[in-house]
């Protein structure tokens, strides 16, 4: 039976050997920026699987992969002992967030508990801003639920605009950080600036430069760095091609202008 | 964790030394004009907030204010110790009510336990009514869930129109009074008429004006006055606009008359 | 507080004298006609409220009445206390049924349960049958829930058609039938064939007629035939209107035709 | 009381004589494949109503047949002992699915749970894989919760496509791989390719042979056959049509070329 919010521990919480890990969410929004960020931090750091949470929230289908076989809409959190400087981690990705409004206040309950569970301190959830356009040199948007953490942000670059972003922050991304802070959890959202029309691995590099740095990581980029490349040829290639038709389309009203 | 309903008091009812105090919603609705008066009176009253109401029926986000924390939605009562011959009061304000028809009857069980807990014999709910055109002089029109109580807000010339508002009474506003009725407690709903096209200061005064006399309560309108005086005078330059491009568009009329 | 369904007893079943009551259902529908018909039997036999049903399932407001008093959406049971041959009767009435798909179930599961508890061994509900076009002589279809009382509906010049309704039966209407079936209690519906496109007296009537003679009941139809005279008025005028528009067009038509 | 997912059993697992049965599931969906192929099944093999389910996640509504009785929305799951070689069988049919998305995950716990109490350990998942466009040759596409069973579809015929069914499985024929999948249960979908703009019988039939074959069972196809004679009848009759009005529609612009 799947539960309507089943979060299955795979690993003890207590037998994880994590000591006040830091909590990073990367769930698909704008740009999916939190989700390439989050994945690819995963990914790198080899992380291990520690929770999966099935939900009723989640759409009612199945997906069918390359082989064949198939996978349920699920959320997964990865933990990471950290061997540097920087704390441990717990990281949170899947394919999918809610698809009903009440379901997301269930789901970040789960989170925040299982957070809890593993003695979080402090959340870091990340996601794209859309802006409506191509933008050239990416940054980070942040917002958080204390003062302190704001000033945090901005030790590392990360930029607080007044009014910004105007509609608020949509989600999982910004529900955790209003129920972390009615349990005295310190949250902060890292959004990375991004037309909002396409997935935008060069705003989630912008995002991981940040979040590296507050976390005394290193991880290898390259993996984004190739994405980003491939999105720019592309982005270049679009901006070519509508050149091009531009080009023709006054050439025929040229011709049409001396007829 | 929150829950889908989520009453946190900050203040122990039976510590308040309220004494059957009066209940005011003033939640966002039409021309915002029950949150323009109830946010007036918290304000000009120094009122305390008592009460704090989180639920899974508000918007799955949060708010970033402009020094870049956050706010997760949320309804609030506060509590006024009367000085003067009025009753004590407990004002109910907020940025959202339920984004969904079953929350708003869970939100109003919510407001109505809250009610009795502090001994609340009579609400008062403050809304909008509107009516599709500016207004000169805005006027209140009542409703309320007992003939004596119809009777009451008729004194203190409130209208009691027949078949308005003809589409009832809609959300915490309306429901308030429903169940108050069922539970034994007097309440009346005070609609300041308003064009329904913009936020109406103008006709909150009016609903404010009303209401102090009801409540013998004296609370500077300077605020809500020089705010009505702004709009007042955008729709002037509004209409002037409308009526210079009229013009013109008539003098252009004119002159394709003659050629 | 207002439960999710919230069954008031005004009166007690085991104090209502009631024998096995048949039990009536006309709440809002196509063309009105259930509801036409169940408000008029409650009228004319001055039948008596023991019942009142509130819910999260109907609009979030209320109403506001001539008066300036409120009423809060809600269904409501009388109970008739047979003094001639017939039986007694149970009849459900109200201003709307769920607005959501689930309501729907959790309001009939109430229904049942009251008919159960007064002893109810029969259900009739009360609707209409919208066949897209006016028509000048109503008749009734009907449905059940057992082969035998089809075969009784038809001795009483309902008519059973196949394929009818298509889309099935809808609402309370029809999960009262089906809920009642496993429950074990006959249920049929009847329906007045309607144009659908508005409130029809006349069409109640002819479901009041078949009702009476099954009920061994007699009531008065005047107030029914009243307003069915004035709907055909109303049919007449709007008739004449459409045919002096036509003649008027007809003849614009002419004129144009010889200029 | 219909309760919110109500399974009623007709006959008790334990008394069933079935030993590990395989569930086969064959509600509506794209080209009602899965439901002619399950609805065959049950006729053919004669097979026994078990099990009943009613929810309130089905639409509020009861369906009139023929005769004028009526019946209310439930999934029915009838049982097969075998004769031959092949396993015993528990065939799910209906005429909905839930309409709601947290409907699914209500209904898939409950078939999940019946299957469990009979000890299924194998589930087959029948459905249409729409392809936007008319076919000859109806062939079976496959997926699996287990690599294993993937190997197997394989033997049989079933394709494997990469990337295919894109949008993934969605209803009780995806949700059921999944929720199995975390129950230890093999469960495999076959859907048989089909316009997605009609009732496949023929892509039905595709379905049919293949499962036959993996079911070792054998069952007259002929009223599947008739059927999709039928339709490929009817098929061609549009065709006629279309290519009639393509003519016709030519030779009109011929003339009009000549004027």
């Amino acid at each position: 039976m799947l539960k309507r919010v089943d979060v299955r521990f795979i690993l003890n919480p207590e037998d994880s050997g994590l000591k006040n890990p830091v909590f990073i969410e990367g769930l698909p929004g704008i740009g999916h920026v939190g989700k390439l960020v989050a994945d690819h931090l995963v990914k790198e750091l080899k992380a291990k699987k520690a929770v999966e949470i099935y939900s009723h929230h989640f759409p009612p289908q199945v997906m069918v992969k390359d082989d064949g076989t198939i996978s349920i809409p699920k959320n997964e959190i990865y933990i990471y002992k950290s061997e540097g400087e920087g704390p441990d981690l717990l990281i949170l990705v899947g394919d999918f967030q809610s698809i009903s409004n009440e379901g997301h206040f269930e789901l970040v309950n789960a989170y925040i508990d299982v957070a809890k569970r593993f003695g979080v301190r402090r959340i870091y959830t990340l996601g794209g801003y859309g802006i409506g356009r191509l933008i050239e040199e990416p940054y980070v948007l942040g917002a958080a639920n204390s003062r302190e953490l704001v000033d945090e942000l901005k030790e590392y670059g990360v930029k607080i605009e007044e009014g910004e972003p105007g509609g608020g922050i949509i989600g999982a991304s910004g529900l955790l950080l209003g129920v972390a802070m009615l349990e005295g959890i310190d949250a902060a959202c890292l959004m990375g600036a991004t037309s909002g029309y396409m997935v935008d691995p060069k705003s989630a590099k912008a995002v991981l430069d940040v979040l590296m740095k507050m976390l005394k990581l290193e991880v290898s980029v390259e993996a984004l760095d190739e994405r980003a490349k491939e999105m720019e040829k592309l982005i270049a290639q679009i901006k070519e091609m509508q050149e091009s038709a531009m080009q023709q389309w006054k050439g025929e009203e040229d011709l049409r202008y001396f007829r």
